[in-house]
């Protein structure tokens, strides 16, 4: 088991190896954008399913689509660039909201980002499966299991620590980037050579007509190309210094990229007239149209599959980082707060490998399915982060503050008005999971903290003066089965603790305890042995019954502890074949509830058996 | 939660209120019947829908297989009587294979009776499920969940005991046998007044041949008509005196009736060339066509519905009654033998509801893919009590034995060649299953009572003898995770039981114990505080590594006790909000081997906290 366990995860690390490591222009691009630059994949893609049922007359909407959320990326980008100047050490939507705006705004926030971290691994790598099931159309039958395998693949790699996982990364980004800006160059030599072919030519025919509502959920399907923007936001304290002009300028550059790739493949999709089959996606439709189905094009759809891996990999940092956060604030269980043998917060990535596996399982691995949910938790988490900006700069009234905050709060009204568009016309699609969970996750971020502070106070010491007095000798009782070795040894241990032991014997048929009380006479140690018959053959109640019935009798303001011998079978399946009365026992004592300050002790006692 | 219990399953009983109920003939047959006569509903079908597929060609031989099947009824009948005789006092397959074919024989008959006792409430479910759904096709595709509806409530009807059940069971079946002969006779009027119509009239067109193996496969099918006919063997003890006597007649009308049902319906079914729907099973396509989709008609859907109700339930007599033998012999956790609160086998009872609900949800609810599992079973179980006659009647030589012997003879060699055909005609169609399971069946008892032996061996005093010195007072180790009021209980508690005790604490992060070294001061009873620091940030494994290093340097041939402060919250889900350490530390003890003879006791202080 442990074997197994260092082979695929590494073998543990002190914590003084935990060091901060800065990243200079180059490797901070690669470690930020690929969720970023990754999103175009399946935001094209969004648009296309949206229009494409409305035939030639939805698709040709492709192009003022891109150009809006182009114009939705520049407003965002902007906004984002004063938020890594005013936190340096990292304003990820939590901490603007929480500062900002109030706990409350924090939590929602939060809980958005959670399920966003969690949405962007299964949305890339369900995506990045169909880019690959794309070129290899026998593999679209196969997307689910090759979706988890990928999963568990990255899983693997991000508990064996950052370090090695961060430099695995670099690779796929810049070869996404080149053969993208490949594709769309010799995309644009054969716009200046060929001629265009209207969609009206190679569309399907419609099957819905390309209302006003339509266009819309097309363009809220679309504004997943922003995802990941807010990344360089998060992790400011990881770049070179000067560290926030470093962080803007990656951030600039990012746009960019972002924008050129974008609006370069709608834009030849829209010149070109280009289709997709039901098992291929509109990008590799794309690659197909402009590499000839070379080699080339197998490369395209190689490079679009890694850095929707990697992308799914950069949930890695940001969900288990927040967890341990909101952790540390006693809003989620403490032990998502504890770094792992590996320096990394392990229980954070293990629940986020399980919520995207199910997401991914539950959705059929159905990128499309998936969006909807996506999209609404992007737009909460950016709406709150860049309304708190707009507080923030009311509050602070620095030099050029109307300005700034004037920035900031278009940025707040674009993503308000596309979050009610994404909120409405994503609703019955599956939108409305995420507006229900979002209060659910406050609601339990609330009532795990309200429980951490009811044990501080029970567990306090403040007040209290040490009782000078010793703890009288407890009493003792000894529940037998019959007198067999691992009785033996638990009266003998009773023996040597306290000179007050009882042993029980709860006597279901009639008769049963002659033979013990012979056998007791030889190795009872002179304890005394009282029988109870239970003609309702319960152990546990009777058993029950006499504790409290003696704790009356004493009166001495103690409950008796009890010696439970125990079997400890050398296999645990062979756990299932004894009666678990002890078990049983205890967690019956757990659910009696006690008055303060008493308490009954249970002394295990094992006898390891040998086979 | 009690409440609930007691509400479904009702008040305990007390153990003298069990005593024994005889049955007279009516009753008896109401008792014993029910799987037996109900099996003509399923077997009927299986025979059409084994023929089916070769048409007309095919359907011709209905009649033939019918009366093959008949033949067989009357040959095991005919043997079982004489094993009523030789085993007044219950001669089930499990029985008479082990006294007359050694232990292992026993043990496969034992393993093939559980899966026939198992398939028995799967398969009278489901065909219970398939005449309603056949009278009312909208329920059709809800088959799955009103069986498992069905399942649920016979296991709850027996969990409250057996009395109240079994007065249940002889309204069905008379209601049954009253429907289906007036069926018969009507039908037979019928037949007088009108004239036949050959299958070629209404067959569909075949889409196989009717080859030889078409023709046994559905007389493989068709045999599950005999399941049942050895219930009445298996309770003689139930029957009034005399009791042979008594359970002979009945298994004589049982019989006679089985074949009336049997052939009357496949001859009427022939005789007018009925054919049935795909949502239809065939015995309702001959109840509608000879009462004319009259209300005669429901209530003999009905009848159908509910005798095979019955007929799953007695399972629930059969199956725990074995399981508690086995147990008793030691071959099945021993939990099975133990009578539950109600005076019945509820341990036994639970397992068969899960494993016929696995059953019927794995299967979908469709009784034609769970036959083949089921007729090999069954052939098995009379093959080898049959053959337990013949080595019976060969000892014991009693009067007229050489009759007795070829009696049972006809019958072994009858079942034997049944058992052939079906395993073979059967096998890929899920016989496989079947004649896997029962080795493995027979292997887990085997290791089962492996264990037990073991056990008892390692648990037993014989030979040693008292130990005249008491043992030395223990050592113990509390680890603390911090001062309070927790630690503080424990803390007395150790002081009150030992004057050797020591508190360790594993420093996580350097310095930590600063604080708590303070603290100690004032509440430390001068208990001495050891600090160890863990840079790999592990609590279980320094202090295990403590509690080896000074057990070897006290080398006292005792190891120290540990004594734990434990938090119970006051709801269970609290319990994730904590760290587990306590409970891995246990986990950790429990799987270390330890010398035989040494123990590490383990002393829990549990804290009771309120909200």
């Amino acid at each position: 088991m442990n074997h197994l366990r260092e082979l695929l995860v590494g073998s543990p690390l002190p914590t003084h190896q935990l060091s901060d490591e800065r990243l200079n222009g180059v490797r901070a691009l690669a470690a930020f954008s690929p969720d970023a630059l990754s999103s175009i994949a399946y935001a094209n893609q969004e648009i296309y399913l949206g229009l494409v049922v409305a035939g030639a007359a939805g698709l040709v909407y492709s192009w003022r689509i891109g150009l809006a959320i182009a114009l939705l990326l520049a407003i965002v980008a902007f906004s984002y660039r004063q938020t890594i100047h005013e936190y340096p050490s990292g304003g990820g939507s939590y901490v603007v909201a929480r500062e900002n705006l109030g706990a409350l705004a924090g939590l929602v926030a939060a809980a958005a980002l959670l399920i966003d971290y969690t949405l962007t691994a299964a949305v890339s790598l369900t995506a990045g499966v169909a880019a690959l099931a794309s070129a290899f159309p026998t593999l679209w039958d196969y997307r689910v299991p090759l979706a988890l395998g990928f999963l568990v693949l990255i899983t693997l790699a991000n508990l064996r620590g950052l370090r090695e996982s961060g430099t695995l990364m670099a690779v796929p980004v810049y070869f996404f980037l080149a053969s993208y800006l490949t594709m769309l160059i010799v995309g644009a030599i054969k716009m200046l050579v060929g001629d265009p072919r209207p969609f009206a030519e190679t569309a399907p025919p419609a099957v819905e007509s390309a209302t006003t509502f339509l266009i819309l959920h097309a363009f809220a399907s679309g504004c997943t190309a922003l995802t990941g923007i807010e990344a360089i936001s998060n992790g400011v304290p990881a770049f070179k210094p000067p560290q926030t002009q470093n962080a803007q300028r990656v951030l600039a550059v990012m746009a960019v990229l972002m924008a050129i790739l974008f609006l370069g493949s709608i834009g030849l999709t829209q010149y070109f007239g280009i289709t997709a089959r039901a098992d291929e996606t509109i990008l590799s439709a794309l690659a197909r149209y402009v590499f000839d189905d070379s080699p080339f094009y197998f490369l395209v759809q190689t490079a679009t599959l890694a850095i929707l891996v990697v992308a799914a990999n950069t949930s890695y940092a940001g969900f288990p980082r927040l967890a341990s956060i909101l952790a540390q604030d006693s809003y989620l269980p403490r032990q998502f707060s504890l770094l792992g043998d590996r320096l990394v917060f392990s229980n954070g990535m293990m629940l986020l490998a399980g919520l995207a596996g199910a997401l991914i399982v539950g959705f059929g691995g159905d990128t499309h399915a998936l969006i909807p949910l996506f999209a609404v938790g992007v737009f909460i988490a950016f709406t709150l982060s860049q309304a708190g900006m707009v507080v923030h700069w009311l509050r602070l009234r620095g030099r050029g503050w109307p300005l700034k905050a004037l920035v900031n709060g278009i940025g707040a009204a674009a993503t308000t008005v596309t979050l009610v568009v994404v909120s409405v016309s994503k609703f019955l699609d599956g939108a409305w999971m995420v507006l229900i969970l979002i209060p659910v996750g406050v609601w339990f971020f609330l009532t795990i903290r309200s429980h951490y502070r009811q044990v501080a106070i029970e567990l306090s010491l403040r007040g209290a003066v040490p009782d000078p007095t010793p703890m009288p000798m407890p009493r003792i009782v000894l529940p037998v089965s019959g007198m067999h070795r691992g009785v033996y040894h638990a009266l003998r241990y009773a023996c040597s603790i306290s000179n007050n032991v009882t042993a029980v014997y709860i006597e279901i048929s009639p008769g049963a305890a002659d033979r013990l009380r012979e056998q007791w006479a030889i190795w009872g140690q002179d304890v005394p042995l009282v029988v109870i018959p239970s003609p309702y053959r319960s152990v546990v109640g009777p058993l029950l019954e006499y504790l409290d019935q003696t704790d009356r009798q004493y009166a001495d303001g103690q409950l008796a502890s009890l010696i439970l011998p125990e079997f400890v079978p050398a296999h645990w399946w062979q756990n299932l074949l004894h009666n678990q009365t002890a078990w049983l026992l205890k967690l019956a004592l757990l659910y009696r509830r006690r008055r303060s300050g008493t308490f009954r002790a249970i002394i295990d006692v094992p006898l390891y058996l040998r086979k």
